[in-house]
């Protein structure tokens, strides 16, 4: 397949390796997987989850739910949870409404007030619970960025079933760990303990909160222990089909579990730098504060990209090593692959049979 | 109209205030204008700046290129530069080719090997300048990403007419502009000093530099230092039309001149720290080590946003003034707004009468 650069490539049998891994190991701890859509998009990696046990799809909008329900023909999914505390106006209630028709249906919540509002737009007019959507309560395990404080679940969830709710459980995102050192493990504990004091809460107000979700790429690893058995009910990992140069860097996968690179040529040459044509507008521009650089190189991993534009990336090598000539092709990990798939409008997938994957949420913001 | 919420919003008279402004000035510095078009992305913008003199457009890829050239019956505008050091493939040289078929087609070139190398795949087998496209040589100004040194540009444009390029000038792009303090005039006073030698050094090989490309949105306000006449013909800034975070912190602009913003709803707001709906897939990750946070609020100055995620913006805001409530809709500047444009189908234009503009070029990597 001759593909012009840049452009997203997806190695099948390396994305099967990770899929199946996570299947795995969540099996062995007996927590359902419910993946993240919003890293890969695309229907033919939905699939694959669900052909390895996942129970459902998380995703992040109204949108990705819309793109994901039309594909449940291709993906075998019809049970959907928007991981995101909504706050809908009508016309976004009366897409709920409608998706609900179609698929099992989750949203999130995080407030007391954004409970009412929730029952309020969504409201049929019936005793039936308010739209036959169901409900879990977000909580803050320590990323402090949306979620009631964990002692306090009890109080929004019951706000939510005043408001004609179906209040089923709780769940957590600990964005917090993203990070280098001992970041990991000690997120993954906040999480487990905010689940654990979540799920108390609702129980302390006569709720059953059946779902307790959490997880994450980076704290899979943990989740296992049993310490926490029966804590979590499932996880939501997004990243890991694919990994990143994130990833790799905070320690949750090697280089040999990097299913997706930007394929890229060699526009410059000069000493031990070159520049390469994929930047931020394939690669995404994310760069966080314990990056060692804005990606890195499946195939020389001394080097490191030391500046970002729009179609250039500049490469330095450390000494020793070959630098690769003009006009040859370089494999970029982009940091963040979610930000990076976002941008291509489909995935070029090779081993096995080579094809292209529709990016089919790409863009579905709202 | 309405419209969920996250999207991007265009402000057609602040547009058109910002497009005649920079005409305005060009004129009156007696450079033209070949705005870069990547910002944009758009045919009904391309549209304007050609009405108000522009002399064509610049973009950075080939697949913009036929973007822009598939849409001249509605921009007036057959004149395209690809402002990139590019290292074709035979499949890319065939889409140059075709390209120059329907259009004045210019392409840059940075190194002895890279003009060599045009020259070779663009080679018609003729004695007429290879695929009659006109070649400008890229010369580095002090960003240190592509570019020859300006001294060695006569070199590089040699090369490309024994390779049987028609070279017609010299260009550069003042990236190191970005940035507080008096960096936008020193990188104004490098880019010119380039320019001049760079001109000279096409001169002493024979070669006439009737093009001497330069600008940026930050350095546009240097141009027309009578000191420098004649040195630069033209100019090609991209994200004047808009305006965005990034010019605002680093002095190119006012917030009264930001023209594009992502309108997006408070989902959570505790004490003075609100959460928006809008995140970095409709923002872009961008954060230049100067930035004083992931982009700006419109009509909150004194708000930074403290963390962004894909489908969030922690904002906080300062003691004293009002917060925006849950619901309420808060308009986001991006830092970077090319890369913003670049994560949607279309823009949302308001003022005069509303529309959406397709944003024909999203997603044209290679």
């Amino acid at each position: 397949m001759q593909v012009d650069t840049p452009y997203l490539e997806v190695d099948t049998e390396r994305l099967e390796t990770n899929v199946a891994r996570v299947a795995d190991l969540a099996r062995a701890a007996g927590v359902d997987v419910r993946p993240h859509a919003k890293t890969h998009k695309c229907a033919e990696i939905a699939r694959r989850q669900i052909d390895h046990g996942a129970v459902g799809l998380t995703v992040a909008t109204i949108g990705e739910a819309e793109a994901f329900a039309d594909a449940a023909g291709t993906t075998g999914c019809t049970d959907i949870f928007i991981a995101y505390p909504l706050w809908p106006t009508p016309t976004k209630a009366a897409r709920l409404r409608s998706l609900a028709d179609r698929v099992s249906l989750r949203v999130g919540v995080e407030s007391v007030e954004g409970a009412r509002h929730l029952g309020s737009v969504l409201d049929t007019g019936t005793s039936s619970p308010a739209g036959r959507v169901e409900v879990l309560v977000e909580v803050d395990s320590g990323q402090h960025r949306t979620g009631a404080s964990p002692e306090r679940a009890g109080e929004v969830a019951a706000a939510g079933v005043a408001a004609g709710l179906d209040v089923i459980g709780v769940f957590t995102f600990p964005g917090h760990s993203y990070g280098v050192g001992d970041t990991r493990s000690g997120a993954a504990e906040q999480e487990i303990r905010a689940l654990h004091t979540a799920a108390e809460s609702l129980r302390a107000q006569g709720i059953e909160p059946r779902v307790r979700s959490g997880g994450s790429t980076p704290t899979i690893a943990f989740v296992a222990d049993p310490r926490h058995a029966g804590v979590l009910t499932e996880i939501r990992p997004g990243v890991y089909p694919f990994n990143d140069a994130q990833q790799v860097e905070i320690g949750s996968c090697g280089f040999d579990e990097v299913a997706l690179t930007a394929v890229s040529t060699v526009i410059r040459r000069e000493g031990r730098r070159i520049v390469l044509d994929a930047g931020s507008k394939i690669l995404g521009a994310d760069r966080a504060p314990w990056a060692t650089g804005y990606g890195r190189l499946l195939d020389h991993h001394d080097a490191r990209i030391v500046l970002l534009s729009e179609h250039h990336a500049v490469v330095e090598f450390p000494s020793g090593g070959e630098v690769p000539a003009l006009g040859y092709i370089v494999r970029v990990v982009p940091n963040h692959v979610c930000n990076a798939v976002n941008l291509v409008d489909e995935l070029v997938a090779i081993g096995g049979s080579d094809s292209r994957w529709p990016v089919i949420a790409r863009g579905r913001n709202t």
